[in-house]
C-alpha cells in the first residue's frame, strides 16, 4: 500500500476547494432510477463548492453475470487470470460512462475515467493486485476544468499495460485510495445497508446503529452486515482517512469510522457484536508435535486455494497435539480430504464439523478492562449456548458456536453489554 | 486511411510464417457454444502454422443491450458521445477477452488486446472514429510468441487516451486495417451469412453466391445482404487487400472480394442486383435555379442528422427546376418538414414519398458494353413495374420504384441477366 500518496507532489496549485471522494456499490446503481438517485447526490455535494470524484462498482449483479459467462466458454478448466480481469473490469466501465452521461444529461459537466486512466497503477496479480501507486495529475486536471469525475471502481493498470483488478469488493479500496491520494476531507461510501450496526440487525431487534466506530473495531466487525472491504479499512486506518458509511436509498445518518482518539475514553469497551453463520471446522487428533506441523497441514490446503480463518492449537501433551482451523462451510468436505491425505505431517485422525458459526464481541476498550470475557462466557452459559472453541485478539473475544444458537447467543450478549444504549 | 501501413518499419524480423486476419461478427460469438464453434475455426488455422489475429465483434445483442442502457439514463438529450464509446467498447472486450479464454482453455496460447492496446490509434471524432495509424509492434511481439491475438473490434484509442469507436459495424474495418498493417495474405470475415449472393436471396431462390467480386463491385453491393461495412471495402480496394466473406456456422466456400484484374474480362457485365426497400423520396418544386440551392437544402438535413442517399436535379426550364432526394423510410417525414421551414432556397412546394425501393444493376464490365440501361428498363416495363426516378454511376444503373414492386423487379432482372449462371 506505501508509495501512493502525492506521487505527483501532492495537491499544490489546486486551491483551496474541499475534495470528497464517495462510492456507490453495484445494489445502488441497478437501474436507470437508481443511477439517477446517485447522481443526485453527487449534485447536491457539487453545488456545495466541493470536488467531487465518484467511484463506482457495477451495476447490480453484472460481475456474477461476467463470471458465469467465463465460465460457460472455460467450463472446467478456470479462466486465463489477465483475461477475466478485463472481462470484469468492463461492469465498472459500463456503471462510470452510464454515470457520467447521466450528470451531462442533468446539466453538470462529468467525465468518466477508467482505473488506468484515473492513475491507479498497480502490481500485475491479475484477481488481487495491490495498488502500488496513483498519479493524480488526470484527476486534478479534470477537478481543475470544473468536471465531477467518475471513477471505474475495482482496477488498475500494471506496468506491462495490462488491467488488473483488486479483488471482490474492491471498490471501496479504490474510493479509499482515491481519497488518500486527493488529500480528499473524507471518503463516503453509500450502500445498501445505513451504517455499521452493533449486530446484524436481523438477529435481534435490539441492533443498534454506530454513529461512529474506530478503524481497528471496524476491522474485527468487517464480516458483519456492513459487506466492507477489510482492505480499505486497512488503508483508512494506515493513512487516516475517515470513512462515512451510509445509505445510497435514504438521508438517514450513517456510520463514521476514523480514527479519533477523542472518543476511545468515553467509549464503551464493547463496541459490536460480530456474526458470521458459515464455520465449518476441521481437526486433525494426535499430531506428533514437532516444528512445522502447522505449515505441513495448510501448505497443501492454501495451494488447494482454500481460506484459513481461525486457527487452533494447544500445547501438547505426551507429544502429541490436536490442531484444529476453520474454514467456509462449503470447503469443509474438501478441506478434510485434503488433510487427510497430505503427507507432510503423521496423524491420528481428522474429524470435520459442520454447521458452526462464529461470534465474537469486539472494542478497543476491551484490552484495559478486565472481565470482558469471563462475562461473554458467562451470559453464553445463562442461555444453553455451548462454546466449541475460543481465541482472542486484543480488541476482539471470538467463540466457535452451533450454527442453531447464534440469534440466542447475539440477543443475549447484546443484553449484556447494553449495546442498544447509545455512547 | 492513408498512414498506418508499416508505421513500425514493417515486418522485418517476423520470420516466414504467413498471416491471417479473421473477424467474427456478434452473431457468430452469440453464446458460449458459438464461441467455441468460432475457436475451432481459429485453431484449425492456427494449427495449419499460420499466425493469426481474430477481431471479434460485440456478442449478439450486446451493443444495442448497451446503447439502450444509455439512453434509459440519458432520456430525450443524446448521450455524451465520448462516455457513450467507452461504453459501447466493453462490448468488445467481453468477447475478446471470452474468445481468449476459450482458446487457452482448449489448450492454444492466446491473448486479447484492446484497440488501443492493439495499436490502433484513430483521431478523436467520437461515435465515427477514424483509423490514424497502427503500431504493429505489441502485435508482432505477441504472435511472435506463438499466440494467437484477439483484437477487440470497432474501437481504438485517440492521443487523448480516451476510447474512441468507428461507427456501427466498423469490426469489419478493423479487420481491414489490421491486414492491411500486418501485410497478412487476407482478411476473412465470419458472419451469418454465407457470401456475396447475385441478389437478395429471399427475393429470387434464383440468386446465386459468388465464388468472387471486384472491390468496386461490392462497393456498389454494399447494401445488399453481406451487411458489410463500405468502409472496410474502400479500404482492401485501396490497400488491395483480399477480403474473402463466408459463413462462421458451415465450411461451405464463401466470396472473395478482390481486385485482381486477371478475371475483369470473362465476368459478366452485370454482377449482381443490389435492393434497398427502405427508401422514402422529397422533392423540392420550383425551385429558383441559382448557384447553391443542393447545399442550401440539404445542410439544414446534415445538421439534423439525416443522411441523403441518391440526389437527383435535373436541368433547368424557364429558370425554376426540382430537386429530388430520398432518405431512409423512417426519416422522411422529419426531412420534408425541415426542407419545407428552410429559408436558403425559394420554391414552390415539397411533395414527400414513401414506401419506394431501391434497384440497382451492378457490373464493373458495363462501363464498356453498351445496352443494359435499355436492357434494364424495358425488362421493368415488361413485367409492369413503374420507374419513378434514374441515376447511374460508372458501373451501377439505379432505379427507385414501388416497395410493392421489389419482388417483381428483382425477379425479372435475374432472369434477364442471366444472373443464376455461373461465369
Amino acid at each position: 500500500m506505501t508509495g501512493f500518496v502525492n506521487s505527483d507532489g501532492g495537491n499544490s496549485g489546486r486551491g483551496a476547494r474541499p475534495v470528497i471522494v464517495q462510492k456507490y456499490g453495484g445494489s445502488s446503481l441497478a437501474d436507470a432510477g437508481l443511477i439517477h438517485n446517485a447522481a443526485k447526490r453527487i449534485c447536491a455535494r457539487k453545488d456545495d463548492g466541493t470536488d467531487v470524484i465518484a467511484v463506482v462498482s457495477a451495476m447490480g449483479e453484472s460481475t456474477d453475470e461476467l463470471i458465469a459467462l467465463s465460465q460457460a466458454v472455460t467450463g472446467d478448466s478456470a479462466p486465463d487470470p489477465r483475461e477475466l480481469d478485463t472481462l470484469l473490469s468492463t461492469g465498472e466501465l459500463v456503471s462510470s460512462t452510464l454515470m457520467a452521461m447521466t450528470l451531462k444529461a442533468r446539466g453538470y459537466d462529468a467525465i468518466s475515467l477508467s482505473g488506468g486512466q484515473a492513475g491507479i497503477r498497480t502490481d500485475a496479480v491479475h484477481g488481487s493486485a495491490r495498488i502500488a501507486d496513483i498519479k493524480t495529475d488526470r484527476l486534478r486536471r479534470e477537478l481543475d476544468k470544473g468536471r465531477i469525475v467518475i471513477v471505474a471502481g475495482f482496477q488498475g493498470l500494471a506496468d506491462s499495460g495490462d488491467i488488473t483488478t483488486l479483488g471482490r469488493g474492491a471498490s471501496d479500496t479504490t474510493a479509499v485510495a482515491l481519497a488518500v491520494a486527493m488529500q480528499a476531507d473524507r471518503c463516503e461510501i453509500y450502500t445498501d445497508v445505513d451504517g455499521i450496526y452493533t449486530t446484524d440487525p436481523q438477529l435481534t431487534d435490539r441492533a443498534r446503529k454506530l454513529a461512529e466506530i474506530g478503524f481497528l473495531e471496524m476491522l474485527e466487525m468487517a464480516v458483519l452486515g456492513a459487506k466492507m472491504n477489510p482492505r480499505s479499512i486497512e488503508l483508512g486506518y494506515v493513512y487516516n482517512m475517515p470513512i462515512y458509511v451510509a445509505s445510497s436509498f435514504s438521508n438517514e445518518p450513517g456510520t463514521l469510522i476514523h480514527g479519533g482518539e477523542h472518543t476511545m475514553e468515553v467509549r464503551k469497551a464493547v463496541t459490536g457484536i460480530a456474526v458470521d453463520s458459515n464455520v465449518g471446522k476441521i481437526t486433525v487428533r494426535g499430531v506428533k508435535d514437532r516444528p512445522g506441523i502447522a505449515a505441513g497441514l495448510l501448505q497443501p490446503l492454501a495451494d488447494a486455494g482454500i481460506s484459513i480463518d481461525v486457527i487452533l492449537q494447544n500445547t501438547s501433551s505426551d507429544g502429541t497435539t490436536d490442531f484444529t482451523f476453520t474454514v467456509a462451510q462449503v470447503d469443509v468436505d474438501r478441506a478434510a480430504e485434503i488433510a487427510r491425505n497430505q503427507t507432510n505431517v503423521e496423524f491420528e485422525e481428522v474429524v470435520a464439523g459442520s454447521d458452526l458459526a462464529k461470534v465474537s464481541i469486539v472494542g478497543t476498550g476491551m484490552e484495559n478492562a478486565p472481565g470482558y470475557a469471563a462475562r461473554m462466557f458467562s451470559t453464553l452459559a445463562g442461555v444453553g449456548v455451548n462454546i466449541d472453541m475460543i481465541t482472542t485478539s486484543e480488541i476482539r473475544i471470538t467463540t466457535i458456536i452451533a450454527r442453531d444458537q447464534v440469534q440466542n447467543a447475539v440477543r443475549a450478549l447484546h443484553d449484556a453489554f447494553e449495546l442498544e444504549k447509545t455512547e
